[in-house]
């Protein structure tokens, strides 16, 4: 039921339908650089999460950049992505449910695959599905490092958690799952690295039971775009997961680096294209994205090149820009650039992603249109 | 692009893999009946608005109820409607582009297609996208009635607005958009009346000035879930267009009556179907549903039947409830059925709406799946 793309490849960007999610290509493909060059770097694995784009089209360029495989939330998504070519998928979440279970190990025969388990009383569901596809299942051991979430008590809970696993001849334990969400959006660089340190104290005590109880554990995963400079950097985990990088949301980038000034690691590559629809009102102009077209879960867009205009009061269709500070009043039909304050529910919204070369140019055009192929994909 | 259902017809209610939307067919024709009575005695047309659902099977539905047809938001609804039979459809909006002004009028050769316009500077575009499809437009003028949103100001420069449109060959003036938004969810029915008591007074100096100008004004409409008693009973609007009603949010559940309690005029009838994934931590469970699977921006969820449980700290894929006050805890695998705050976005997120009979019996069944065959149609 995708309708079309509100674009055709060769036109220029002010010909693009809106509300539409526009991609910077040269500003994601310098992310998509930086990140595999700072995972080399680091001498860590890079598994970057495909949650925030949804696209097996984007995990194949990961995949090209040095990643080991890519991860997602749910078994619908791996489904997607290993029908669009992925060939190594971790579900780093709990998957729970016999339909769920069936079709992931389903999926293990077409591409590597595996998931979280945080209680033992996912173990014989996870077990019998794995048994009946007769395959066998990677499993991470999901710890709780401080976010509060999912996830099991680190130490002796989770090594006999591992056992468990361990024991059952069709999964296989492969290592830890150790990812701190709170921490990603802590505003400043001392407040993630606390964080940071504290999530590895736990996974170090988890690592010593696990020793003590004779498991290897070959993997230990986690990290987002907001804090993963300290996990690369712990010596503990090995695999990192940042999603967000390769779009870089407007959230993201209110973090603050060492010196105290806004992160600048990454660039704002996708940005939702508007139009203006209404500017009745002196203090106000309308524009055709509200709820519907854009999350606000995380702050509203800021709007680029117009200085002192605030997005604020969404509604489902529309958003209400503030214009009493903005001396570059847009008018009827004016097309502006929004940056997302949440890249991954945003994208989420839309069937399509439309690349754009020479954004920054004075003539820039469509060269790409990629499906968001997982959208929806909440199963 | 959409995902299969997660349901097939015939299959009980527990085995609906989650997170899903839910109709409760049964309260969904009793709200259906409840406001085609209201209307009917209220003696004003309904004009449901169908950006609730996106669905031109429920639209068919409004109709067969008595409805003259649907409102929605943006052309590419429309076209979803109009393909799906629908016959008549408002675009209760300001439509700006060649693009999409160019589809609206093609659309007009195939149903009783109209727009609102706000300004001057819409109505040549307009006109000639109509002159282009050799088809004549209804424009409604949109007016300012305290939403502070789109919509031109009321009295004389509405007039003129509407004189403009009049001249056009191509387009019909076919009356006022009146809609407050803002007033729709004002909790105390005496702040409700009170907006639409001053919403009325600015239709009221519009139809003066209308009448000054010889313009007859075969429409008024508006009006929401929230707000369509005051309305409908005025003796100025004639044609109302609430949506939420179908579905009713836990959000308008909060709007409270003349007599201080909860409005109760409509009954829930979506639900979000979700599955509890985690439950380390003795006070929370955590829940396969978050931004993605339901729309927090009015609220959160509400939790059907576990006093106590507090759905809190939503993130992409993830929502946790707080259970420190819940004696009836949920364990993993357990299936919980919950209210969303905000039904038309989070509908939106989803690309089938699973309907039920017996929601209250021991044993509830999927009897219907629709399409939510315009989600993501934000163009």
């Amino acid at each position: 039921m995708a309708l079309p793309p509100p674009a055709v490849v060769g036109i220029p960007l002010a010909d693009v339908d809106t509300p539409a999610l526009i991609v910077d290509l040269d500003a994601f493909e310098r992310n998509l650089a930086r990140m595999a060059g700072r995972a080399n770097a680091l001498g860590v694995r890079l598994r970057p999460h495909a949650k925030t784009h949804k696209s097996p089209l984007i995990a194949m360029k990961q995949i090209a950049h040095g990643a080991v495989g890519v991860c997602c939330q749910k078994v619908s998504e791996a489904e997607v992505l290993v029908a669009g070519g992925v060939p190594d998928v971790l579900v780093s979440n709990e998957v729970v449910g016999r339909v769920k279970l069936d079709r992931l190990a389903a999926l293990s025969r077409a591409a590597r695959v595996a998931l979280c388990i945080d209680t033992t009383a996912l173990i014989r569901d996870t077990a019998e599905a794995a048994e009946r596809a007769g395959m066998q299942l990677g499993v991470l051991v999901e710890i709780d490092v401080g976010g509060r979430r999912c996830g099991i008590a680190p130490g002796a809970p989770a090594a006999e958690l591992a056992r468990l696993v361990d024991r059952e001849p069709s999964l296989r334990f492969a290592g830890l799952q150790a990812y701190h969400g709170s921490a990603q959006h802590k505003r400043t660089h001392g407040e993630r690295r606390a964080a940071i340190g504290e999530a590895a104290d736990r996974v170090r005590v988890t690592l010593d039971a696990l020793e003590r109880s004779g498991l290897a554990c070959e993997t230990v995963g986690g990290a987002g775009t907001g804090t993963f400079e300290f996990e690369g950097a712990s010596g503990i985990w090995n695999e990192l997961q940042p999603g967000s990088y390769v779009f870089m949301d407007g959230d993201y980038a209110r973090n603050l680096g060492p010196d105290g000034r806004p992160v600048d690691s990454f660039e704002h590559a996708l940005f939702l294209h508007v139009t203006v629809l209404s500017t009745n009102g002196s203090d106000r102009a309308v524009i055709d994205a509200g709820h519907k077209a854009v999350s606000n879960d995380s702050g509203f867009p800021d709007i680029v090149g117009r200085s002192g205009a605030v997005y604020h009061r969404p509604s489902d269709e529309h958003g209400v820009l503030d214009l009493t500070r903005c001396n570059d009043r847009p008018r009827v039909g004016d097309k502006l650039r929004l940056i997302p304050g949440h890249c991954d529910p945003t994208v989420n919204l839309h069937d399509w992603c439309i690349g754009v070369r020479g954004l920054g140019s004075a003539d820039p055009h469509v060269t790409e249109i990629w499906p968001v192929a997982a959208r929806g994909a909440v199963f």
